[in-house]
């Protein structure tokens, strides 16, 4: 084969084949869900092989050594991140896709992948409830999907100077990347209002109301007043909580703001039988984040953003000579170019239309279940264990808790569970998640975020007592510390 | 094989079978690089397969499909758009990234990813010209590089309220993105400054030096002065024009605002010996836009932004409790979660790791300089044709031109051209382009976009021939109708 070929399937054959291979060997040389060693043993090896630019088989060899230095979804052990394990279908359509490469800016670039999308946000928009009026586009993630939802409930205001008096009402426990995207916006600091939660860490309603009778207040109604927005979440990244999704819409609709839901997480109930009622009301917001490389295993990118209605996106609308000429539309060269923030795109919505057709709800239903299974199961256990204090109850798949010892102050406890996590990911023994609920001392937290269906029981009851034993570990690394300084 | 197998490589194997297979098999089904019947035709082809959502093998199924619909980037007669045949080697490459699943966002699910996207940035930086000092990010292409280009100048102002007055220079036939953008930051539409271009469709540099002057007359000093930033094009979509981006520089810091250089096609020229030239003065630029998904033959998206000077991501800079620790930070476990809009963040640097070593920069210089050949052999095929009028020499690999007829008005020839590339569209014969130079009638054009190195001249010449007879059969529709109107 020379380097130079093209993708086609004869030629990407054996290319794929040196893939296969390479994965299979570099996972082999792991004892864990991680290479042990840390930051610094990565970056020799890697240095190692990145140094070497002569290589015959470059393919080969860089591939055997992504897989033998990553963090590997797929091993039971490796349990932090909303970081699923891809479907193996969805892998294999998300080849399709690459080798095709379609890109959605133009009809005369993607005609068929435009139908697929088309079709696949038709589904999604009905998985959520909402009604033929819904339109939507695929995007990079939650981020992205996040981003949208701000930019256009601003970009509703009838003018530019209205358009920066533009107020975001979000819940203390919501996403950083509102607040992030809310300055990528232009909009200043003061602009995002944080609302107080209730004692599940859910947003609480008469809050909401307070805020935005607040707001108004201070705001005289009128030519200069901007479009307010509230951003809810399905599913916090921590503990997995979920906003009262209908009292949230009718708070919020009754100001006159629109309501973005982030539920790239919890979007993933949706699927469940079981925890579809969480989700109560979402088909009330104007706009949604959803992530199917979350809890829909796909490879990411899968961000999915949806609105109620398609005239949400009007702000969006670009018409660009050497893409969408009106002449052309006309003729019926469509393309989605105006509900994306990118141009050239690719055809992320194929491994979707593969996996819901593969899958189907009830499959991916399943999944879902069986995680929320694990997460019960986990909490269980750590409920269980001496040395071991579960944080709440899981509600979607993460179990937040942490290691606990009586000789141990709150400042302590933080630096012993930093520690024991840092101590399981050099060992290459475990990843598991680490978070702070609120400020100060004693606010760290361990999480395990269960996005692996196929794990069992007996794994999970192992990789808990890794965890306590690596707490008693560093519990007593500390101890003397603590002591030293008291 | 169970429909929800993880993406293990044995399980990954008979689904990469199934793909080629079927990508095989839908290709043959066309006898060009589309299928012919246009937008209807495709709508009813795929709707019928969509529709049928009990099929047994929905991966075989929509996987041949979406081959035997699209438009294939690997045939020599798609030549419209910066939408470039893919290297197998990268699709390979890529396949890796999807199963390995790694996420940029932090440490502990990328580290292997981590090093090596750092090692392409170094290696892409060195090609820039750009020192040590230099740092960067890949992002889904030259729309969010540009994004990043325009965000990273607002935010170098001290205080929101002179971010809000940043003021950007681009010229007129700059990427209209910068426009879109400049919306997206939450900049007022007076805020994008169009900057006239010589004959050539150049940014004159003159004329540059009097628009950053009379923007510093009509803005006093001091504390209410927002920040300036040029944005220069090497090459733009259509020409291929590349601004002269020394002079450039020089005025633009002459005046305090800093460049950024939207580099996303251009760029290419970086490998090239022959075009390198035309990129003198891009290591004065403050920030960079790379695509290395047109000239550099990647799956979408492979986009690149680079800073000349790291700290001038400090805007971005984000702690996040669950991401990148502080602690964690200091024991070495860091994360480019500081240099992207997105959080999760597939490894789209690893298939550039493996192209840069499987074909080097000669490697891919050789493809650059053949498809700048291939421009050149069609743009004196086109000067050579009775019937069609080559508007440039081409720069870099685009070449412009137009059907013309003796007995079309202005407005009659723009509607042939566009008619005659629709009816190529519709038969499946061809992909061209079409775009507009400046306002008004007489404005249409056609466009080969040559990025396939492995076409010959003398399939150039039946694509080049093909256009022409599709010119004069518009041309006859159009002769009729421009009479009857007259």
């Amino acid at each position: 084969m020379s380097t130079d070929d093209l993708a086609a399937p004869a030629a990407l054959a054996p290319h794929l084949g040196t893939v296969l291979d390479a994965l299979a060997a570099g996972a082999a040389t792991r004892n864990g869900p991680l290479p042990a060693g840390g930051p610094a043993a990565v970056a020799e090896a890697l240095g190692r092989v990145l140094a070497d630019t002569g290589g015959a088989d470059p393919l080969r060899t860089l591939t055997t050594a992504l897989a033998a230095h990553s963090v590997d979804p797929l091993h039971p052990d490796c349990a932090a991140h909303l970081h699923c394990p891809p479907l193996a279908v969805a892998v294999a359509a998300d080849l399709a896709a690459s080798a095709v490469n379609a890109s959605l800016d133009s009809w005369d670039q993607a005609p068929a992948a435009i139908e697929i999308e088309n079709d696949v946000l038709r589904s999604l928009a009905g998985l959520v409830g909402y009604g033929p009026r819904a339109a939507g586009v695929l995007t990079t993630g939650g981020t992205e999907s996040n981003l949208m939802g701000l930019l256009l409930a601003r970009d509703s205001a009838p003018d530019h100077h209205r358009a920066t008096r533009t107020a975001v009402f979000a819940s203390t426990a919501a996403h950083f990347s509102v607040a992030r995207n809310a300055s990528l916006l232009g909009l200043p600091p003061a602009a995002v209002h944080l609302v107080p939660t209730d004692d599940r860490h859910r947003m609480d309603p008469a809050a909401l109301h307070a805020a935005l009778r607040a707001h108004r207040a201070r705001t005289p109604a009128g030519e200069g007043a901007g479009p307010s927005v509230v951003v809810a979440t399905a599913g916090t990244t921590d503990l997995g909580a979920v906003d009262p999704l209908r009292a949230l819409a009718e708070t919020a609709h009754a100001h006159g703001a629109s309501l973005h839901v982030d539920a790239a997480y919890g979007g993933g109930a949706l699927f469940s039988e079981r925890l579809r009622p969480l989700l109560d009301g979402l088909p009330l917001a104007d706009t949604i984040a959803l992530d199917l490389h979350k809890l829909g295993w796909q490879p990411v990118p899968a961000g999915v953003f949806l609105a109620r209605d398609a005239a949400r996106f009007d702000p969006l609308e670009a018409r660009v000579a050497y893409l969408n000429a009106q002449d052309d539309e006309d003729e019926g060269y469509l393309s989605p170019l105006g509900r994306s923030l990118r141009t050239t795109r690719r055809a992320d919505a194929f491994k979707l239309a593969v996996t819901l057709r593969a899958l189907g709800r009830d499959g991916l239903g399943r999944l879902v279940d069986r995680c929320h299974d694990l997460a019960r199961h986990a909490a269980a256990r750590i409920a269980a264990t001496p040395g071991l204090e579960l944080t709440a109850e899981p509600v979607l798949t993460t179990v937040v808790f942490r290691c606990t010892d009586p000789r141990l102050d709150a400042s302590a406890t933080d630096e012993a569970n930093a520690r024991a996590r840092r101590a399981l990911l050099a060992a290459g023994r475990a990843v598991v998640g680490r978070t702070e609920l609120g400020p100060g001392p004693g606010a760290i937290r361990l999480k395990l975020t269960l996005l692996n269906p196929h794990t069992t029981e007996e794994r999970l009851d192992a990789l808990v007592d890794a965890v306590a034993a690596a707490g008693r570990e560093a519990a007593a690394e500390v101890v003397p510390a603590t002591a030293g300084t008291a």
